[in-house]
C-alpha cells in the first residue's frame, strides 16, 4: 500500500510578519512545522499557501491529494470562491479534510457544514485540557485521556455546526468555557474532521499529542475506494 | 399558547400549465392543499409563491413565520439568492423548516445541508411504501408502521445528504430502491426535516397520512424559545 | 389535552439519616422537591420512593406514568431485578424516562444503554457551568446558554455511555473536568434523558434552571402514540 | 504491524442436521466458510463454537482476539450468562465485534444495545438488495453501489435497535420491505458493526461481496490503542 498523499494548505500571513509572535514561533510557517509531523508518520507530504499561484492547490495537486489540511485566519475572504468549489467538489469525491483551528472560519468548513461555524473566543493564554470522549475512536489512538495544553486562544460554544456525527474531544478553558474540539462529519463520500487547537501565537503544533491527532485525523479522513455513486434518471432494478 | 405560524411555499408551476397532470389534481397549487391539511390542524397557515413579489416572502412574513414549508422543482435556479440568504438566516434563528420531495434541490436545503443533495429518480408509476424506523419519534405520531402509495416517483439512493440527526422513515420503492425518506436535522437554532414524497402528477398530499407527517413535522419544528446564542470576544466567566 | 403523568422515583435514604447533609436540604426527600417543580408546570404528578411496597411502582403505577424520573446513590442493589425489567418493558412501550446524577450507576440506565456508565467523580464543591451546546433543542427551552451552579460533586469524563443521539450540555468543572451532562436516547418507542446535577449534599433541585431542564426533559420525552410495532413472522406486504 | 486476530464464532448446529439444507450448503459449518474468506485478507483467523468447551471462547482465546464476529439462531439460550459477560466486558475493552445475521437476537447483542433487537422476518426466499447509504465509509470499501442476494430470509423494520451511530446500508426485499443492514455502533472503547444478511438455508457466505463486507467490518471494528479510561474518585486536574 502506498503511503497516503497528505497537502498541508496554510494561510501563512501572521508567520511572515516579523512584528506577530507567529514569525518567532512558526518562522518557515505553520504548515512547515505541521508537515514535519505528518511526514514523521511515514506520509507523502506536500505544502501550499494562500499567496501561492492558485493557492497552491492546482487541480493537479487536488487531484493527486488524499487528505488535505487546512489552517487559515486572517484572509478566508481572499481564499478564491472557485477553489473553494475546487476543493468541495474533491472532498465529495472522498478527499479527506482536516479543518484546523481558526479555520472554523474558513470559507470551505463553513459551505460542508452549512452553518455559521461562529463561537465565542478570547485571546489571554487560557489553560486548555482536551477530554477523549470517545476513547475507541481511531482518532485517539495512542492519546493519553486527556491532553493539556499550556497557552491557548480560548474557543467557547455554542459552536455553531451541526451535530458531529462522531465527537471524540471537548475541551476544557480555564476561563470557564467548554468546547466540542473533536468533530467527524461526512460530506458526499468525503470526511471531515475539525480540531479545535493551533492559535499561531502559540507553539501549539509541536506539542506531541496534537500532532498525534492530526496524524490520526489524516488516517481516518483517508479515501474509501467505493463504487462512485450514480445520480439521475435510473431504470428499475426489479422489473 | 398561540397556534403555531406556518408558511407554505410552492413553486407553482407545473399546476398552471393546463397540459401538466398538476393542473387537474392541484388546480389551486399544491400549496392550497398543503395549507388545508395543515389548517385542519389548528395551525394559523398562509402560503406564498414564487411569482408574488419577493416570492411572498417579505422580511415581514419571515420574520412571522414559525415553520416555513418548500415544494419546488423545475425553477429552482429562480430563487433569488438574497432570499436564499434570507431563509437561511431565519432557520439559524430558529424558524423551523420542512423541504419536500424534490425541494431535495432547492438552493435553501442544499446550502443547509452542505452536500449536493442528489439521488436517483424515476416517473414510472413506482408504488411507495413509507416504513416508519423510529417509531418513539415525535413525527411518527400517530401514523400506522408503514404508509402505503399507490403511484409515486422512484427516488433512489445513495440520497447524498449528510447522515441524518435523525432518520424516522425509509422508503421502498417497486423497482428496486430504498430511500431514507424522512430526516431530521437542527442547523443553528432551527430544525429541517426533509420528508419524500409528493410528486407534483400525483395526489399524494390529499393523502391522509402524509398530511399527518406534514403536521407533525411542523410541530417538531416549531421554534425552541432558548437564549440566542452570543459570538465573539468574550471575557472569562471565572476569575 | 390532560396533563402529562409524572411519577417521581427517589431513593430516599440520605435525607433519612440526620448526620447526612441531605436530612436538612431535603427533609422530606429529593422527590418532594423534583416533584414541586414539576407540579408547578401543571404535570400530574406523583412520588415512589425505594422503601414503599413494590419500591411504590406497582403494575398499576407503571401503567398510569407517562414519564418516569429516576434518582438513586447508594442502594442501586436493592432495587429488584423484577421491577428494573418491568420499568425496561414500560420504556420500549413509550414511557419516557429521566435518568438523574447518580443514578448512572442504576440498573435501569445500565441495562438501557448496554454500557458500564462508569465516569470520574470528586466531592469537594466544584464550581460547575453548564454550557448549552444544542440551542434549539426543545430541552434547551427557556435557558440562559449557562446554567452556573455555585457548589456540586464533579462528575468527569470519560462517560462510560453509547454516544447520544443528541447532545444538549457540556458541563465544566473548576477541577478541570468536562462531562456530557445532558444526553438524549431513544430504546425502543421509548425516550430517555440523562441529566447531570444533583448531588444530595447541594440545594441543586432548588435551582429554577435545573428545574426547567427537567421539566423539559418530561416534555421531550413525553410518549408519542404511534403504531405498536409488529414484530415475527410475517406476511408480504406485495405479493 | 502484525496481522489481526479474527476468531469467527458459530453456533453450529443446523449445519450437523443431515435434514437441514445448511448440512448440504456449509458441510463444515458456517464459521468454516466465513474464516476462508476473512483468511483471504491476510487476517490470523481461528474459529470457535457453541459444543466446544466454554464455548470454544476461554480466556485465552478471547484475550487474543482483536476481533470477534458471532453467528446464532436456534440456541442463543445455551450460551452461558458468565460467557456473554465476559465478551462484554472483552468488547468495552476494545475488541470488535461483528453481529451476523439471526445473530440479532444473541444474548450478548441485545445486551450491548439495551433494546430487544426484535424485527419482522419470513423464510421465503425473497430477493434481498443491500444499497450503501454512506458510501465514504470504510465498511463500503470496494462494494458496488448495490448488493444483489438472489434467495435470502427477509428481515424487516421496524427492526428495534438504538439508532446507529452510522448506518452504512439498507435492504430491499421483494415482499415490500426495508430493513437498516449494515448498523455502527461503539460500546466502551470496542466498535460493533451488525450486518444482516447470512440466513443458514442459502449460500450467502460464499457471495463475494457479503465476504467483503464481513472483512471491511473487522478492519473498522479492530481495537484503537488508546488510553484506558480511568474512573472513580479523581483529583482535580488543576488547583
Amino acid at each position: 500500500m502506498s503511503a497516503l498523499r497528505v497537502t498541508v494548505w496554510n494561510e501563512f500571513r501572521h508567520e511572515q510578519n516579523a512584528k506577530h509572535p507567529a514569525s518567532t514561533i512558526y518562522p518557515n510557517g505553520i504548515h512547515a512545522v505541521i508537515a514535519e509531523g505528518l511526514a514523521q508518520q511515514g506520509y507523502d507530504v506536500r505544502t501550499a499557501t494562500l499567496d501561492q499561484p492558485e493557492h497552491g492547490l492546482t487541480d493537479q495537486v487536488l487531484a493527486d491529494t488524499d487528505v488535505l489540511t487546512w489552517w487559515g485566519h486572517a484572509a478566508h475572504g481572499e481564499v478564491a470562491d472557485a477553489l473553494v468549489e475546487k476543493v468541495y467538489k474533491r472532498v465529495h469525491e472522498g478527499m479527506g479534510l482536516i479543518v484546523l483551528h481558526s479555520a472554523h472560519f474558513s470559507k470551505i468548513f463553513r459551505k460542508l457544514m452549512g452553518t455559521s461555524c461562529d463561537l465565542k473566543w478570547r485571546e489571554a493564554a487560557d489553560k486548555e485540557l482536551i477530554w477523549i470522549v470517545q476513547p475507541g475512536h481511531p482518532i485517539a489512538e495512542g492519546l493519553p485521556e486527556c491532553i493539556e495544553i499550556g497557552d491557548e486562544e480560548m474557543y467557547g460554544e455554542f459552536f455553531d455546526i451541526p451535530q458531529p456525527d462522531e465527537l471524540v474531544m471537548v475541551s476544557w478553558f480555564s476561563g470557564g468555557e467548554v468546547f466540542r474540539s473533536g468533530c467527524c462529519y461526512t460530506r458526499g463520500r468525503g470526511k471531515v474532521f475539525y480540531f479545535r487547537p493551533g492559535h499561531e501565537s502559540y507553539p501549539t503544533y509541536f506539542n506531541e499529542h496534537v500532532r498525534r491527532v492530526i496524524a490520526n485525523g489524516v488516517r481516518w479522513a483517508a479515501p474509501s475506494n467505493s463504487a462512485t455513486p450514480v445520480f439521475g434518471n435510473t431504470k428499475p432494478r426489479i422489473s
